[in-house]
């Protein structure tokens, strides 16, 4: 253990620092480690029901709770009549593969069975994928993997996949004598978290006869409050939906959770089976490894129990709105400073800039990376260098807020100097500032510590 | 907690009780749990150095000190001047599959260098994979999601795959103008822990240019023994190989190591990059993102870290041949009753049925699962159905194993009533058992928690 500290710690990237505001948060929580500690005690490998039902079951019930605590459809649930059902995958590049490989072998079969004098190669050199340029790069490794093109449609000019587009793609591959196979659609994607417009391209899908899955692996987390469903509309044309507990609910990594609306093509697509996985109660309960790429398995759903119970509805959907609360705060703080713009500002991400060429914000970012008191990372935004900044660990409350804002434009007083004469709003007459600060909604912790305590 | 009790443990398959003797081992370990607790707790999530340098320091480190460990050729260590390098997968399914996709990007782009001609899918098309028909269905498995035929080639009577098997499958297909471009060599198959001909497989491949991937998953841990690396001899002439510390090494649960000879042509398969995943230091340290098939992953080298520093190489072997002595305790016990007969006994692995008809060993296994105080599965050899005694726990001691027997044997008199006038020879008077005794390896934990005491 003194090794950890001397040799460990000084190389660490403290994702779960108040002061880490890149990429998207990584989850951690107490309830969640004892889940995993008792995960590692209890050693199961659950690759079917018989080498543990319990891992089984439990994930069967979870992936319910889950289901209906973000609102999906019923027809995705485990514990509706017909042949959807919910899994834990590793992560969301896994999800999408596991997606982009049932999608591939099922529209293998069925133009096979339609035309058996068609090859399975001749079909699989002929189909082709599609996701939207701001995608997430786990798609484009996606279709790397199950060796099929994903082409980039692109976005429209706020960052999201819009029906036309896609169907324009897919006329072209059409008349090329291309067979068109799998969407993936992101909800919340990774440079601005926009959404891509499901209502548009859920219809297509289905006149197309194509699979479509969505990535929603950070904002997925947001419909566990009902003001942000409207976001996820159309969600019901999905065929698979996945998004990240690990990464916004208080789940720890890894803990990445998946439906399907009909398993059966997923079932038929991974089943490989021998005499020594066969056991006399097949078809009672799934045998999750036929729905994952791994046959091994841990008791993941140990950790969504734990977390669930602690927390509560509530306390998972404070934890998100006080976090957007923190995020629209710091947006304000940009907003107030002229030198400065805001390009978008979505859940728990803000997009800035300095006004003014790209080499600005290039310069401020590198300095910021350089003084290593705040962690910020960058994409393009309607080919501009944008900084992101996302509110991500647990323990992030206004002070920490205010603490990056005044780290930011102090190194941007070194790029631009702040004019003697321009007005300035403090961050202490923020009101969205003040309405978080009464609310008490300051960080979930401090709200999770007192009712621990 | 109360409920883990309540709803929980009734449905928990116990893998690590010393009564189980199904599959192979999973690994648990105090060292290991408190690795996992600490990286539960850090929460990184290493894709790419940057993103925790610590976290792919340790890895790289670790999986030095492992490839050493095991005896293996240093061109597969990162610590080497070559191209070759280790990394930790989440299970040998992922490993074989990992394999597969950098053989297949390989072929692909080595063929249409020479013949500019062919088209990516035209070559993959062609493709062929092969393995022994004792291979686990994972590998299977990894044909299906990478789309390539994966052949079983059958076995020799021993359940090895030999290099005439091999080469007459590949002649064949080169006949039909397909493309033999992989090899899965299984050392330690899941029936009966056989091991495949690495030194006929070996030069084969390299002639023909296919890909060989070995497959060691259970048996790997027997390498660090030096005694049993006579089984790896030509382990030199793969190009990735790959065992699972979570099953028979003390980690728990998920910790595949995995090594490349040439790891270009792995990253040149996976690299998809983005700019938020960009960062200044790239090419100093792997970015172990591009060696998987996800792009999130734990901090998985601590528990390898604390396993290795708290056992020591010698705890480590001491667990090993304590494990092969039970193993063969039990092999004696079994070869003491004429109504049986061991079919093989490797490792920690024993073959075992009734002599006559299949019917009386399955009847025996029927009722050992009813009964519910031992779990052993069945495989079939030789077209025989046989059961399978593995030792499991690391807690199970001689003791264990002669209950295990007596309850085999007792329920045994219930289908083939013993024959009074008998010469059974009585469990204490094992010269192995008491080998086994006298040593005081009944089991490493003994050992263990005097020593952590």
């Amino acid at each position: 253990m003194t090794d950890i500290e001397r040799v460990i710690m000084p190389g660490i990237t403290h994702w779960n620092s108040p002061h880490f505001h890149a990429y998207y948060p990584t989850a951690c929580s107490f309830p969640s480690i004892v889940g995993e500690i008792l995960s590692a005690g209890l050693s199961s490998i659950g690759f079917s029901w018989i080498s543990s039902p319990a891992c089984t079951e439990l994930e069967v019930v979870m992936m319910n709770w889950l289901g209906n605590l973000l609102g999906l459809p019923e027809t995705f649930l485990n514990s509706s009549s017909g042949p959807g059902g919910g899994t834990i995958q590793g992560s969301a590049s896994e999800a999408t593969l596991v997606g982009l490989l049932s999608a591939r072998e099922k529209t293998v079969k069925e133009l096979r069975e339609n035309d058996p004098s068609l090859s399975e190669s001749d079909i699989r050199g002929r189909l082709v994928a599609y996701t939207s340029d701001q995608a997430n790069s786990s798609v484009e490794k996606a279709g790397l993997l199950g060796a099929v093109p994903m082409k980039h449609v692109p976005a429209d000019e706020n960052g999201c996949l819009r029906g036309e587009a896609l169907q324009k793609a897919i006329d072209e591959d059409k008349r090329n004598n291309r067979i068109p196979f799998y969407v993936v659609a992101t909800l919340g994607s990774t440079g601005t978290c926009a959404f891509d417009k499901l209502e548009e391209i859920g219809p297509i899908c289905k006149k197309e006869g194509v699979w479509l899955h969505i990535d929603a692996a950070y904002a997925g987390t947001a419909f566990v409050c009902p003001e942000y469903r409207p976001l996820m509309k159309g969600v019901h044309y999905a065929d698979s939906f996945n998004y990240n507990p690990h990464k916004w609910m208080l789940v720890n990594f890894d803990c990445s959770a998946m439906w399907f609306q009909n398993v059966k093509h997923l079932v038929e697509s991974f089943n490989v089976d021998r005499i020594y996985l066969k056991h006399q109660h097949e078809g009672h309960a799934p045998d999750y490894r036929h729905w994952q790429i791994a046959l091994g398995r841990r008791f993941r759903s140990l950790k969504l129990w734990f977390t669930l119970r602690i927390y509560g509805v509530e306390g998972i959907r404070n934890h998100v709105r006080s976090q957007i609360a923190l995020a629209k705060y710091f947006e304000e703080l940009v907003s107030g400073d002229s030198r400065f713009e805001v390009l978008t500002s979505n859940l728990g991400l803000v997009c800035f800039r300095l006004k003014g060429d790209d080499k600005l914000t290039k310069d401020l970012l590198q300095k910021i990376t350089e003084k290593k008191k705040l962690y910020l990372i960058s994409c393009y935004y309607r080919n501009k260098f944008v900084i992101r900044f996302v509110i991500c660990s647990r323990l992030t409350n206004s002070s920490d807020v205010e603490f990056a804002w005044k780290e930011i434009s102090g190194i941007a007083n070194e790029i631009i100097p702040r004019k003697f004469f321009e007005n300035v709003k403090m961050p202490s007459i923020s009101s969205i500032a003040d309405s978080c600060k009464n609310n008490g909604i300051v960080g979930l912790n401090d709200a999770f510590s007192k009712g621990a305590a």
